[in-house]
């Protein structure tokens, strides 16, 4: 879709430097954008590219487009607005609603009539589908799942009994949503399955990766706040609460109960144990492992990044027996005094 | 669905201190309990929820029910107690036989005429589905699988050809058992991949949670026993053993080969090196990282929690050197030792 | 399938030590072989077996056939050509032309004829399946996906818009390939999502395991290499470059934008950042947490094999406390230098 710099600068409200009516038609990395692209300068390290761009047009600061050859948007905040101008080059498909003829849809379901259900999807009794929901094909939406307007399954997203999806969601395939959670009461030998009866409750303008999975509330609902991004591969358990605004890379595991806040943001396969807290405003590090809860906002790490197998050996060996060095330096200390008084003594 | 309590007395065999034909229609925890919940007293640090409380009726200890305001269930085990209630007012939905019209069943595959197959699911030929089978929507059972009576395949599961699940099996959405796994040759550059050529063969009474995978065997079979419960998304590779009773969190990876014993906790997020033995009673922690084989029943852990980032790139940074370490804590004791006895010395 | 030990000898271009026409008609490990079983001895550990083997044919090296009390085929890499060999016992079934009438394919798709397009399966608008190319049941191929011939989607495989797949491709159940990837741009505490208008493109002869997702380019493409075999439950972020022939075990992450070399191999559960260059021939042992580029080829490592808990507890606890334990025996080293000194001065 091609948009002159001059629409784009009135739907961004930002200052364009450059003529009204040159074109875009692509985005492209500042790196290699030639005529027709998009472009923008986010890493002050890639100044020198901008000298001799050819770009249809650079997103950047004021301070930046003095040294621009080229047409110029202007924006404290480059990166944002080059997501906003992508967003109106590749705008989201209009959704055209209906039933493909080989979805099957339970009779006491409610599909709004804008929403679109794909081929090979299935929709159970009592769901509540809103106004231009897109259900992508090879979907399953269980007994009494509701979602709001706007929201976008991709394909293949199975959402299990009760769940709630708010507005404007993006779920990718493969996610399944509202599992019956892990809860076992042991009897000697056994596991006895504790029933999970409570549910999982998406707010506004949550994304859930590919084959991600979200499991409902044993008793009480897995809750997860408006604007949470998850990414692919990520499993939360039953009766987890996160908090508004808060992303998790891939890969990432959160136990049963635990409670994350606000604006947090987890890189990717981290690991954190159930029934913890985790303050507003915390980040873990990659492949964190996280057993206790974490009250003050700030950056939490943890793990051995990787080294040559032949030192990481040596050391790992060594790590086995850190807590006895410990007691021998001890020793050396205590040593040490008792031959400094015993010197001082023979010095006195 | 409501209850007397009397029944629920005669029905988990305990004793009752209330009246028999009070009713409870809902599970709540000990917290926020209130008229018509069931609840239970588990953890004794809830204690003080229970003097105030207005549940239905609290399934506790005898020693607890002196303290309690409201209709007990006397156990020495109040949580399995509580899940077996849950079972009775949650029942699992019983199984009306039939295939329905968007299924597609091949016409050698046998299925239980009161078994159930889903919309969109497919049987291929050879598939035996035992009685009251449940599949749910969008599963895909492939060639000369087995699955034996009462067993529930939720929705989106994919049972690869020859593989055999046994009785009363509960598989969640979006489950891959059977996977041709991942073994090869290499030819110079070139991976030549080995056929695999043995089934997944499952016990009874296995629980096998979301977006799980289990590869069958590369010659022979990959066994899972009698009341495994594995949750989302793990994988067990190719020939892997997994004892009876054994259960296993989220995120977790064994490697081919490898057998289990049985009565094995596993939390989250464990990976397993291949040709391991683990013994029977063996625990690891979350995130522990197993490289060697295990004989002892026992508690095993591994990996560093989470600190501030600070203090984690300090530590993390000496431990690089923490070969090196030893050795100059080494010297520091030779020189000590060496000056002691020249200060004996000189003291003699 | 019975094969003649000389048609195998002849096809596989092996000598034979015994019977041409002679059958074998199954693989088994030489640990358990016995008449019309193709074996063979890779490891010299188990040569004790080769003794009493009624294997129907063991291959081996010629040292090796010695010992062999059975028909035997000689190889210098008796691995590869028994993987070899079991692609003649078990050949791929072939593929027989056609849509079956439960498959929803859009008419602007283009479907060779020879292709096959399962059950339940779903082709969108633009979709070019090539010759002999295998849809299994319940899948979904995007709109625009290209798909090389005699490539095999086993079931319930998810191609996302755009996606193009090489030849002889072999993708397990729940992958899902060109996935919209996690970028997104923040603007004060909401996230706003950056559109991803790159592909994901698989080389030749690729091999993806199942419930593997691989996300599409953000701006340009993500790009797997040939011969390039990914295992199960593996995350591959966007525009990240993998090289040919690299091979990746279960449950490994690797985020957007990092390249891996050719020829690398990656062992279950490793982590990689983003941005990272991994140059060719490097191999990761398990759970490695790789946070910075990897120039030279070798084998790297990271984490802390599991050990009992109660060691693993008070080393842990050193650990948090290992850069203060350096300054303790810095100052220690300090204090004998200046006591030695000393006592040199007071011997001198």
């Amino acid at each position: 879709m091609a948009v002159t710099l001059g629409e784009l600068a009135t739907r961004l409200g930002v200052a364009l430097k450059g003529p009204a009516d040159a074109l875009v038609d692509h985005l492209a990395p500042v790196t290699s954008a030639g005529p027709g692209s998009l472009t923008f300068l986010g890493d002050r390290r890639l100044r020198r590219h901008l000298v001799e761009t050819q770009a249809g047009c650079v997103i950047l600061t004021a301070a930046d487009a003095e040294h621009c050859p080229v047409p110029a948007l202007l924006s404290n905040n480059p990166y944002l607005i080059f997501a906003r101008a992508a967003r109106i080059l590749h705008p989201s498909p209009s959704v055209v609603g209906g039933v493909h003829p080989s979805a099957v849809v339970d009779p006491a379901a409610r599909v709004d009539p804008t929403a679109w259900i794909g081929p090979c999807s299935v929709v159970e009794t009592g769901a509540l589908i809103g106004p231009r929901v897109f259900v992508g094909p090879g979907c399953v939406i269980g007994t009494d799942v509701e979602i709001g307007a706007d929201s976008r399954l991709v394909a293949r997203v199975t959402l299990c009994v009760g769940t709630r999806v708010g507005e404007r969601a993006l779920i990718h395939p493969g996610a399944v949503i509202g599992r019956e959670g892990f809860g076992f009461a042991r009897d000697g030998e056994q596991w006895v399955r504790m029933p999970q009866v409570g549910r999982a409750i998406l707010g506004h303008d949550v994304e859930i990766g590919a084959n991600t999975t979200v499991d409902r509330g044993a008793i009480g609902d897995t809750l997860i706040g408006n604007g949470v991004k998850l990414d692919s591969q990520i499993q939360i358990g039953h009766n987890v609460e996160v908090g508004d605004h808060t992303a998790m890379a891939a890969n990432t595991g959160i136990s049963g109960s635990t409670r994350i806040g606000r604006n947090c943001t987890i890189a990717g396969a981290v690991g954190m144990a159930g029934h913890l807290e985790i303050a507003d405003g915390v980040h873990f590090t990659g492949m964190a492992m996280v057993t206790r809860s974490v009250s003050a906002p700030g950056v939490y790490s943890s793990g051995i990044p990787a080294m040559p197998s032949a030192d990481w050996r040596r050391n790992v060996a060594r790590f086995r027996h850190l807590d006895e060095l410990v007691r021998r330096i001890k020793q050396l200390e205590t040593q040490i005094d008792t031959m400094k008084q015993s010197n001082g003594r023979e010095v006195t």
